[in-house]
């Protein structure tokens, strides 16, 4: 764990991180000894930057300091958490804020190879997402609504969640975001309103429309989502996975492009 | 600063108030070495823990230990913030979480006296707040709206922000619950979908009740809100803070009775 750059595992309580959920995550996928989709992530952590109105950090310092975390990492998952740093008064940021750098290494979750061949069972969560214009598309460290749309399932046979937001529209997943396939188009909800723009949304996004396969993000309603002929879920350590099951509806797995599966793993995890 | 009863001021990475905002928050008027207020503070802070699902503290350990940290505290603030503490997978929560208690005590605010016999200048924030109802009424981290509102202006002649949801209904402050009198009538936004339900709000209420004075709490354009013979601004550290001018409108001070705000200082802050 290094924290600004030096081995370290604990903050000061005056982090504004802890305090108000004032800062930005961005979760890595490393296969040996690289961090994988380095720049797509890095465009997304400046854009909450520029939002947040943080002062820009040099990446290619986060760089440096990601390698030297992950050098003998065959296989792991790096989060780069940066917050606006300690200070200010209440909510009010300091003009001079100082963002703090916490980067920490994790072991590959053990995903059962079953999700990827024979796809998940995703269910619908209770807890909605309030729509924050100012907050859309950010991986910023508000997260409670996801904790406890998280906290409502303890099935293990179940492995998302998807998620509302409170105009009946579908967002996301708990942890990933949410594709639709019907009638060879491939369409993900819009996130003008709500919900995290995924650094593998935009990489399924753009190597679709290199492989020729026509893309649509708009608004879906859950109805119009489970008349597709095919669901899957993204993120940055899973890649795609299918979906199989959605309430009563169940999907086939095999009407995926496996171009664009074995487009994505080559792209996002080296995998050839 | 006391965490988990020891004298500390670093938390670890791994804590989920900071990895996800997961946690709660109370800020306390201590005046004479008492903290204001408490059953009410508490009555809110175990709404949260109950909505959050999390194990419920032990109200009189928090009693202790924020007497020891405030003993000699002529007139001060006391931050007692509550997450679920380390651990589990992801958004997911661990069964057997321990809740960190973090208790921080600050100086007594500033605040001008002008503000309370001129009253302020109040604005209109841009920041709009989401609407989840999942999360309405508690003061939870996941502050990042409120930090974005307030980063709006620097002006120091303006004192506070009105901030709206992202239906056009009036919410709250920034850091404050919102009152409007009209014909003898106190009205406060309904907090339903959104919005900190504060211990001050409540306690205005109840003694505007107590005294005879009509209170409803209802949904509120911010034309309605303007419409007012005078505004006032509350929370647990400034209790009535009367508003003399938002937008275009100029508001009376007068209006305001005095018996309801010489009966909240009474409560709230012991004054005689």
């Amino acid at each position: 764990m290094l924290i600004d750059g030096q081995p370290a595992d604990r903050i000061p309580v005056s982090d504004r991180g802890l305090q108000y959920g004032d800062g930005l995550f961005e979760t890595i996928a490393v296969t040996d000894g690289e961090p994988r989709l380095w720049e797509a992530h890095m465009e997304r952590l400046t854009q909450g930057e520029v939002r947040l109105g943080f002062p820009l950090q040099d990446k290619s310092l986060l760089l440096a300091e990601a390698r030297e975390l992950i050098s003998d990492t065959k296989r792991g998952v790096l989060k780069l958490l940066l917050t606006r740093g300690s200070g200010g008064r209440g909510y009010r940021a300091p003009h001079d804020a100082t963002p703090r750098r916490i980067l920490t290494l994790h072991p590959w979750p053990d995903y059962p190879d079953a999700w990827f061949t024979a796809g998940i069972r995703l269910r619908v969560c209770e807890t909605r997402i309030g729509r924050s214009r100012v907050l859309a598309g950010l991986k910023h460290l508000n997260r409670l609504e996801q904790v406890l749309a998280r906290n409502e399932w303890d099935d293990p046979e179940i492995a998302e969640g998807l998620m509302l937001d409170e105009n009946d529209l579908v967002v996301e997943g708990t942890q990933s975001n949410l594709f639709m396939l019907s009638e060879g188009c491939l369409s993900t909800p819009d996130l003008t309103d709500c919900g995290v723009a995924g650094v593998m949304r935009r990489l399924v996004l753009e190597l679709a429309n290199q492989l020729g396969i026509e893309t649509v993000t708009k608004k879906l309603t859950l109805q119009e989502f489970k008349t597709g002929d095919a669901l899957f879920i993204t993120n940055s350590i899973m890649g795609i996975c299918p979906v199989s099951e959605l309430e009563e509806r169940r999907f086939s797995v095999e009407s995926i492009p496996e171009r664009l599966v074995l487009s994505v793993q080559k792209q996002a995890f080296g995998k050839v």
